[in-house]
């Protein structure tokens, strides 16, 4: 179950990819300073674009590493073009596509833990499902709605990704 | 594992509870009027708040109901203020509450149709994974991000809600 939700957010987090794109193709229509995205954030204090993407890819990285038992590779938060960024993205894709399902044997009963977590810890089943993937999700769709916010065009189906419909 | 996704989400859905008390403390401190935070929106052809939080609730309470093959009650999209939304929160946290493990026995293995998929369908675990749980966790990040930018001091834990921390 690990794995295949781990492919799911790892389907999404290419998904991300083809938003840098999308991204690139209306600043260059629209005149506007590619630079001028990755700044670009919902409140004051919120991290702006370039971080919410930074994150999206870290939780993830982070989160299959950890519940794997594995080092995870340091990907230092230098980016400073959406070109830059989809490198990153392609980075975090490809370190994803090492795990196999036995990885994940043990996930659900690794100890957890954090800096700022002040010494406390959490199974790996809590942390994935109380921590990591509803991060993983919101750092996704902020980066997302950032976008949409100025004037990128973006559907659902950009986000979800392909769907696993077929005939009854 | 169904069953504990679903109380991870629920416990989310009841943050949202938490940020409409946020957003009317927000609205009577600033002098705002309540009635302009329902019709927020990121950009023009993106659901305004009302919406964002009727979905978030409706992709719960749906996913729920069609992966324990029972029939979901209907709530009509009628909240014209923010009391009216969290009283609809609360209807479906009360909802949700009824389900128990045994509920989702079958939920990955059932059939999931929906009108737009034009006759086509997805399994239980694909339509859970690839559809029900990114889609609450989309519009629940754009409820939340809709009230942050304008200006309802909210941080990560009110997303999170309480962790399973605890001493190694």
């Amino acid at each position: 179950m690990y794995h295949e939700f781990f492919a799911q957010m790892r389907k999404q987090l290419a998904q991300l990819g083809t938003w840098l794109d999308a991204a690139a193709a209306h600043a260059r229509a629209n005149d506007i300073d590619p630079a001028e995205l990755l700044q670009l954030r919902l409140a004051p204090d919120q991290f702006p674009f370039v971080r919410q993407v930074q994150i999206s890819c870290d939780t993830l990285k982070l989160a299959a590493s950890r519940l794997a038992g594995k080092e995870a590779p340091s990907h230092p938060d230098t980016e400073t073009s959406l070109d830059e960024l989809h490198a990153r993205v392609r980075t975090v894709l490809a370190y994803l596509d090492q795990f196999t399902p036995h990885d994940f044997a043990d996930a659900a009963h690794r100890v957890i833990s954090q800096p700022r977590w002040e010494g406390k810890v959490m199974s790996g089943a809590d942390y994935f499902r109380e921590h990591a993937l509803p991060n993983f999700y919101f750092h996704l769709t902020h980066s997302y709605a950032l976008l949409r916010h100025r004037g990128v065009p973006l559907g659902k189906r950009d986000y979800l990704g392909p769907l696993s419909l077929h005939l009854p």
